[in-house]
């Protein structure tokens, strides 16, 4: 298993994007598509209130196949009623047309603003020709979905003979409940649906689920796998290994490019005294504004660490046991503080990627989770997302 | 029952403060005290990291009586082991000697830095004379209690014959669980410990229970109320009301002078399934920061709001019954934004009062939670902290 210098797609899988016309130039439709069927399992959002793409992708998702993907960004198709649903219909019908497949195993996302109707005309003139552009570049479609990333987002790796490539996109209004923002995972292995939707939610679980931005749940969460099998079989420890590596590495690539973010804030707990406990000081470290904002500043104000565990009032703790570091160097220790040298940690904080490792010394259960630093720029992007 | 326009103390209360070496020149030692012994009861912190004062203020209260309550900014005595509790003692000690009254009835604060210990010989020093120094305007006891508060707080209000003085501090590191930064709260009414513990907690429960800037739970909240007797008997019903009002008031001053703050946030949910649904919802709002830079840059970007509500996931919601408004604009109508003019709420959004109105149509519960924007200006303050 190892990642690839630039990410490829699997076998028999491609990509296009184009600007349609919902931003004024840059891409904002892309399309992923299989030459053959593929297997499929997704998770999606636990929001309430979900989009009409999550809603009729949890059915395309019942029928096990998907052959293609489509996505929009700049509007989500939220909030959106009837007309909202009719309108995702009409992207899965287009795309159908345009490569001569069944509308049920078109995979239909949308992401952007909140509950304004999609200029449908627009998505569907764009979807036509679509087909003649496809080409082998993942980066190309990741491209055609960014909202307010900074950069186009896509790994690939190799296990066996096949290739695990993932698309994403998402930086705010991230904290995933079942998935993250928009993941499409596409491979070559032969696997079943069945098998798909284990090992995605067994790498979501430690993945996508263990990322937040800004602990607010987007309504359009979706992350899918699609295995045409064009690769024959593989050892399936091995997938589900690389399966979740590259999860891990795209949910860190998604923190990193958080909002504002300067930084990779990385939190592990260790030797909790349940996996739900380990998990849930871990999110409380990477959602605490005083966390966020003491790894953007530098500043080694760490007794916001203990703040940040004790607020868990029903994890199991014990101040004499609680120990602390900053990406190596040793600050809490029994609960208090330790003599470190100020400049030693402020310089630790300048690195991209900060590591607080947590030891609790209750128990025996870990967890890590991904986010990052709060700064200004996150202020400035949302106070006037809406209007840009 | 009316609010002072200007803040007094209840009979038999005073105050003084002053600088005492732990800041520059700002005042950061304050005293409060009664004349006779009042009868106390008092909620702390749920942080599992309590601050000293927080172990110590807990015997305090068990026994009933408090005659002081001394307390210092800059630094909060919180994760200083056995040395902390034993600089608590030595505050106590050295308050009850000014006084010539029993340690037994001093209550101790810290508010301030984590992890550092307090230069008690300072503090000491500090306490000698001011007794001297008592006087009757609370505003110069709440002077001493700051920390990045912009100015002291403090409300009064009567209650047939009897006054209800509230002096507060807090703005940041505030979601308080069980009690707020810190709130001392002094009456002359006659009422027993017992009576103010269940009145004290009944309004806690709806207004600093309800208080959020930032989800950060301090490990120093305390919020102490002193009942002298000095005023006699009151009607108990009007006092619970008056009570409730006064930190309904208290909480929203800290809530507009969360750090960085520009406006005063309000969730009030309607017709919730349950109580805990209805406070669930409104902290969900008050607490995400998409709402919150909403707010900010007034920008009418309204499905935030229905995010906001549907990530809670475990809360009964109705889509088609959910509305929504903006200091009284309609915004969302059957879980669809309704056809409202930009301008209009651009412009509700520019009050200093900014009131958010959830109808969740599927109960009779309701609940109100009080919160502020996020600005740049709270990542400023929380980057550099603990250097400045």
């Amino acid at each position: 298993m190892h990642f690839h210098p630039t990410p490829r797609f699997p076998k028999g899988f491609s990509c296009a994007s184009r600007n349609c016309g919902l931003k004024e130039k840059d891409k904002d439709l892309s399309l992923f598509a299989s030459e053959v069927d593929a297997a499929a399992a997704a998770v999606f959002t636990l929001n309430q209130f979900p989009g009409a793409p999550v809603i009729s992708g949890r059915k395309v998702i019942l029928g096990g196949v998907v052959r293609a993907i489509v996505v929009n960004g700049k509007i989500s198709n939220v909030a959106t009623g009837d007309e909202g649903i009719r309108n995702v219909e009409r992207m899965a019908q287009a795309t159908a047309d345009e490569l001569g497949i069944s509308p049920d195993t078109v995979l239909v996302s949308s992401t952007g603003v909140i509950g304004v109707q999609l200029p449908i005309e627009k998505i569907e003139a764009g979807i036509q020709g679509m087909k003649a552009e496809l080409q082998d570049d993942p980066m190309v479609g990741a491209l055609g979905m960014m909202t307010t990333d900074t950069h186009p987002k896509a790994v690939s790796l190799s296990v066996g003979e096949a290739t695990i490539t993932l698309v994403g996109k998402g930086s705010g209004m991230i904290e995933p409940n079942m998935a993250t923002m928009l993941v499409y995972i596409m491979t070559d292995a032969k696997l079943s649906s069945g098998e798909l939707d284990t090992m995605l939610r067994n790498s979501v679980h430690v993945s996508f689920n263990m990322l937040s931005v800004d602990t607010d749940t987007s309504t359009s969460d979706t992350c899918a796998i699609l295995a045409n099998g064009l690769a024959g079989s593989v050892d399936k420890d091995e997938f589900q290994k690389a399966l979740t590596q590259g999860c891990i590495r795209m949910a860190e690539i998604m923190a990193r490019d958080g909002e504002g973010a300067e930084h990779l804030l990385r939190v592990t707990v260790k030797n909790a005294d349940r996996e739900i406990e380990a998990r849930k000081v871990a999110k409380s470290l990477v959602n605490s504004p005083l966390i966020k904002t003491m790894v953007h500043g530098a500043d080694p104000n760490v007794g916001r660490i203990l703040m940040a565990i004790g607020k868990c009032f029903d994890c199991k703790v014990n101040p004499e046991r609680t120990s602390a570091s900053i990406n190596g160097h040793s600050v809490i220790k029994s609960g208090r503080r330790t003599d470190f040298e100020d400049a030693v940690v402020r310089a630790a904080f300048g690195e991209e990627v900060v590591d607080i490792e947590i030891d609790l010394g209750v128990g025996t259960f870990s967890a890590t989770a991904f986010g990052c630093d709060l700064t200004a720029g996150y202020i400035g992007e949302n106070a006037a997302y809406y209007s840009s």
